[in-house]
C-alpha cells in the first residue's frame, strides 16, 4: 500500500467518522494534504461525507483546480482547504463543518472559551471570521481563493476559525488530530452554553491549555479515539496498521 | 417509467426522508402536484410517513376529493396541500410538520429570523398563521378548504408559514426543495433558540438572503443532500436516475 | 385468539413502544385492565419494558396481589395501577414513567400548560402530586395501596398526574390512548420549556382543548400512530387485526 | 467459572453499558477491585470502553503498576481507581467519565443537588475537586498517585466527586451499583439544569435521600436495570447467572 493509498483510505474513514459523529450532515467536508506533494490535497467529489468511498476522492492543486482532467463536480467551497494548506505548511488535514451547536457562537459576541480539558485540543483562542467584512453581501459560501485566503488570514496560527452564520474550519497536523478537534467542537460548545446558564464560568487557565498542548500527538490516547470512532462508523480495519502496533506487535515488519 | 410513476417513487422517498430526519413522526405529511395534471396532487392515505409505500399513494383534486372512487381513509388535513397548490402555480410540493423545535416560535412573538446560511433556503420572512383569528375555537386542525385557503393567504409568496400551536406548512418548487426546507426548519429553530441565550444575534442581511436565493436549484449540492437523506432512510436507488447523471453519464438516452 | 390473549399481545407491544420512544428506560411500566374481569389488571413481572414478552405478564387484583400463586418478583410500584383502576371505571390502561423532560415541571411551580394541539390529548389540567404531603419522608416510591389511592385522588378526573421528583402517571380509556398520552408528554414538556425562554406563551384556549377532546378516539389517526410506533419498535403485526380493518377489509368475520 | 473470570466478564459488560448509554465516549473507564485480592484491581488496557473485550483486561496493584509484566499501554488516569480503592475498603468498582451534561456543574458554583428520586442513588452531597488547588497548572489529567489521593480525599465518604473542567469519578459497592450511579449522573444533571430555568426548585429532603439509601442493593430492581442496559449493549447473557436466580431458580446447585 502506497502512502497515497493510505492517505485515501484514512480520508475515507475520516469522512465516515465526522458523518457518524454528526459533525457534518449532507454538507461539510474533510481533506488531507497529499502525502508526497505538498502543493496538492485530496478531497471527495461533491458528495455527502457519509457516502464517500475511495473512488470519490479527487486531487486538487492549492488553487482548487482538479488534477488529471477530473471533470466531476467538486465542492463549491474547496477553496477553504487550499487556502489553509497554502498559508500553513504545518497543517496536513482540514475539516469544514456547519455543526449547529457551534453556530450560536458565530452569530453572537460570546467567545467560545475553552472550559473543559478536551477543549484544550483546540487551543486558547478561536477567531470568528465574517465574510461580510471584506466581501459584502454574499451567499456566505467560500467560493474562490480570495475568500479562502481571507479566512486563512483570520485563522492565523490557531486551530479553528468560526465562520459567521455558517460553521467552522478546523486545521490539524494530522487527519486524526483534525478529526478529534472537529468531533469535540460541538461538545465544547454545548458544555459552555449549558454552563453559562448556571452562572459564572471557571475557564481553563493559559497554563492549563499550554500543559495540554505539550502532550504527545501520536499517543495511544489519540489512536484510541480514532479506533473508536472508526469502529462506530463501521470501519473496523481503518486504522489497522496503526492500532496493531499498539497491541504489542513489532512495527518493523 | 412514466412521469407519474417517477413522482410516486420520489414522493415515497420524500416520506421516508422526512420521517428519518425527524421532521415528522406519526403525524405530518408530504405531497407533490401531479406531474401531468396541474389541478391534482398525490398524497398518501392516512398513514405515518415512515411506513408509506407506492401502494399508499392516493390522487386528489385541489378541493381534496379523492380521484377514482378511492375510499381509503385520507389525512384529515389534506386541505393544506390543495389550498396551497390552488394559490401558488409555482409550487409543486408541500410538507406539513409538527416538528417540536419549530413550535416555540409559533406560540410566542419571537420571529424565527434567518441567522444561518442554510436558513436562507427558507427566505427572509416567516409568517405565523393563527387559526383562531378567523375560525375561533377549533381543534387546530385544517379540516376544510376554507381553513386551507386562509392558511394559503397567510403564506402568500413565502416558502413557510408557521401554524400557531400546531406546526408549519412548507412549499417548494420541487420535492427536493421542499424536503430540504423541511429538514432545515428544526435546525434553524434550534440554532436561533440557542443563540438568543448567548446575547444579541447577528442576522443574515437581506442581501445575503437574496444572494443565496439566486443559487441554481437543480445543482449538484441540492442532489447531494437528496442522495444523502435517501440513503440514510434506506433508499439507495431513490434518486438514481438523477444522481447517475451527476456521475458523468449522459442524461439523454 | 381470546380477548385476554389480545390484551396480553397489545400490552407487550405497548411495553416495547414506550421503551423505544424513550418514555421509560430501565424503570417505568404499563398495564391494562383485564378485558373480562374489571377487578383485575395485567402487568409485567419486574422487568424493563424493552425486554417484556408475553411470558412475563402477570395478573393482579386491584390491591396488587398476584393471581394464581405467581411468585415472581413484581414491580414495587404496581399500586399506582390498581388504585387508578379502582377509582376510575372509565380507565382501561395506565402508564407510569420517569421521563426526564417532564420532571422539571414536577419540582417547580411552573404549570405544564397545554400549548400545542397534541397536548390537548392530555386535557387542560395537570395536577402535581407530592408524596411528602401525606406520607412525610419516603423513598418517593408508591409502595402500598394507601399511597396509590392518595395519588389516584390527586389525579381525580384528569388524564395525567405529575409526581414530584419522580415522574408521572397517565390514565387512558384504551391502551392506544394511554400510549399516545405517554409518548407526547415529554414532547409537550420540551416545547413549553423552550417556548418559555423565548417570551410570553400563547396557550391553548379552553375551547380548543374541548374541541380536540371531542374527536373520535377509535379513529384512523389514532391507529396510524399505534401502527407507526409498533413498527418502529419492531412489532409489525402487533395491531394487525385493527389496522387491517382500516385498509377496507370487512371487520366482521 | 472462577470469581476472577466472573469479575472480568461483568467488567466487560460494564464497559459496554457505559459506552452504549453515552456515559463515556472514546475516553473514560471503569474498573473493579480484584474479587480475591483486595490490593489489586482490574481495568482495560488503553482502549475505548465500547471496544473492550476480556483479552483487554489488565491487573494492577493499587499504585497503578501492572501485574505480571503486562507491558501494554495503560490508561494515563488509572491512578483515580487505585487511590479510591486504597482509601475506601467498602468500594469495589469505580467509573471515570467526561459526560458533558455533568461538566457545567464542575465549572460553576451551582451545586448538583439531588432533586429526583433516582438521584438519591448518589447521595446528598457531591463534592467538586479542582486539581488546580494543589497542583497548579496541569493538563487536568490525574497522572500519578499524589493527584489520585488528593481526589480520593475530596471524595471522602461520598459516592461521586466532580472534577473541574474534566468530569467525575463515581464509587460503588458493586459494579452494578457504580454503573447505575454513572448512568443516572447525566440525567440528574439535565433535569436540574432544565428545572432551574423554570424557577425555584424543590429538592429532595435529607429524609428522602436517607430513605432511598436504605433500600436493599441486591434487589430485583437493581438487576432489572443491569439486565436492561446489558441487553441494549448487546450482552444478553452478561448477568445471566444473577438474573436466573431472580426468576425463581435455586441459586445453590
Amino acid at each position: 500500500m502506497t502512502d497515497r493509498e493510505r492517505a485515501v483510505r484514512d480520508l475515507v474513514t475520516a469522512n465516515r467518522i465526522i458523518a457518524n459523529e454528526r459533525v457534518v450532515d449532507a454538507y461539510g467536508h474533510v481533506s488531507v494534504r497529499h502525502p508526497g506533494k505538498v502543493d496538492r490535497y485530496l478531497l471527495s467529489r461533491s458528495r455527502s461525507p457519509e457516502l464517500v468511498g475511495p473512488g470519490d476522492i479527487m486531487e486538487f492543486d492549492l488553487a482548487g483546480n482538479p488534477i488529471g482532467g477530473d471533470g466531476r463536480p467538486a465542492y463549491l467551497e474547496r477553496f477553504i482547504h487550499g487556502a489553509i494548506y497554502e498559508a500553513r505548511p504545518d497543517i496536513h488535514a482540514v475539516v469544514h463543518s456547519h455543526a449547529e451547536e457551534v453556530l450560536p457562537f458565530s452569530i453572537t459576541t460570546t467567545p467560545l472559551r475553552p472550559v473543559i480539558h478536551a477543549a484544550s485540543f483546540v487551543g486558547a483562542h478561536l477567531p470568528v471570521w465574517d465574510i461580510r467584512d471584506n466581501f459584502g453581501d454574499t451567499n456566505l459560501l467560500v467560493m474562490n481563493m480570495a475568500q479562502g485566503r481571507d479566512l486563512a488570514r483570520c485563522l492565523g496560527r490557531d486551530s479553528v476559525a468560526l465562520m459567521r452564520g455558517h460553521g467552522f474550519a478546523a486545521a490539524g497536523r494530522s487527519i486524526a488530530e483534525v478529526v478529534r478537534i472537529a468531533v469535540y467542537m460541538p461538545r465544547k460548545a454545548r458544555v459552555l452554553m449549558d454552563a453559562m446558564r448556571l452562572g459564572e464560568v471557571k475557564a481553563l487557565s493559559r497554563g492549563e491549555i499550554a500543559a495540554h498542548a505539550t502532550m504527545p500527538q501520536d499517543s495511544p490516547a489519540m489512536w484510541r479515539a480514532w479506533e473508536y470512532w472508526a469502529r462506530r462508523a463501521g470501519y473496523p480495519a481503518a486504522a489497522g496498521d496503526r492500532t496493531t502496533t499498539r497491541k504489542g506487535k513489532p512495527r518493523k515488519k
